[in-house]
């Protein structure tokens, strides 16, 4: 057996689930090899992969070990066959057809938002219950009523979902997606979402952010006067 | 001296900076426990803290021995004392003037969210470079031009910025912004900044979250067809 987090990279042996903090570095190393790439530079140490995110080379190495034996000492990796890799890995070597619930002014900028489309996110449907923006074509697509949704998704084949709905609604929004067959939701609201184990539920709080920023500039002010 | 990342909670000495990840494992801590404390739990072990983020209990002990001697063995941690000691590191007990850059739909997304305020995240002032949006009151603050930034920042004394220009925008935008005596950037481009280091950059980018969700959707499929 192998101990939790290991992985193993011979075939056939199954390498441990990463955490999710690997899988949000995966997307991060996946923009700067990209970056990387356009700039003409085929091959990366993971000191040049690592140093723009703050991630130390040996954190670099275990995060990518779980794709594989890819990178050979002393020459790095070659970014074409990283990039690959990751984004299999990711689940983004593929279309994800996407439906949206709930188009305020956040849904709005999300169907404009190019680099969805980029990563394979294509939205597909959108939902609202207000009767003023159902029927409403926005970004080329129509709006719906929710009572439409089981017809919608199976016509759309829609995988997932992102819920941009007010707080009070997202519970019942998101069962009413689950039961539709949507496997995965993107939650911007608040809201802890109770759900089957079979949908995922990935939450999106922006104050995170805003508070982590707050924290960096009020530490290099304790830095600056001590 | 220390081991890096390790903290010590004795008083005069000097704690381990956190890293990022702990930084926005403490905002995490700290939704949950204000969700504890509405539910009339005011103890709480770091198990229960833990455990609906996917986090071990000697993960939650380590983040939190950043913040001082504050739990108990076998009986936990007092959730009052702790929310105020979560605040207080992350810089939230207090209020922080906010400006933001580009009023586009993700912008009016973001001054009407609650959850900023909440935090004491207080927009004070808007900027963007369209002529019909300058002079008019969104949310109940003016749209000003860039070229009046540094008179309406000193006058708002805003010491964070909100970037949400178009990409091409970015680089420029922030050093305006910089120049201006912003302190930190909540960056909603995909544009990497080059600001001075003492100007603090966190960025947003949806497509991370949205990657995540996809790893483990497909991870949940490839589990059930194993």
């Amino acid at each position: 057996m192998s101990k939790k987090g290991e992985a193993y990279t011979a075939e056939g042996v199954a390498a441990a689930k990463p955490s999710r903090a690997s899988v949000g570095r995966l997307s991060l190393y996946l923009r700067r090899l990209e970056m990387l790439q356009r700039e003409g530079i085929s091959k990366v140490s993971s000191r040049l992969l690592g140093e723009a995110l703050g991630v130390t080379d040996a954190q670099v190495r275990k995060d990518l070990a779980y794709l594989g034996n890819l990178g050979h000492p002393g020459i790095g990796y070659a970014a074409p066959k990283l990039i690959a890799a990751i984004r299999r890995v990711l689940g983004i070597d593929r279309d994800w057809p996407t439906a949206l619930v709930g188009v305020g002014n956040l849904a709005r900028a999300l169907l404009r938002y190019q680099g969805f489309v980029e990563r394979g996110f294509r939205f597909v449907a959108l939902f609202d219950t207000d009767p003023a923006k159902i029927g409403q074509t926005i970004e080329g697509l129509t709006v719906h009523a929710l009572d439409e949704m089981p017809v919608v998704l199976a016509a759309t084949k829609a995988e997932l979902g992102v819920l941009t709905v007010p707080s009070q609604a997202a519970q019942s929004v998101a069962e009413a997606l689950a039961a539709a067959g949507i496997r995965g939701v993107l939650n911007f609201t608040p809201q802890v979402l109770r759900l089957p184990a079979s949908v995922r539920v990935v939450s999106v709080d922006l104050t995170v952010q805003l508070e982590q920023l707050a924290f960096l500039v009020q530490l290099g002010s304790e830095e600056t006067t001590r």
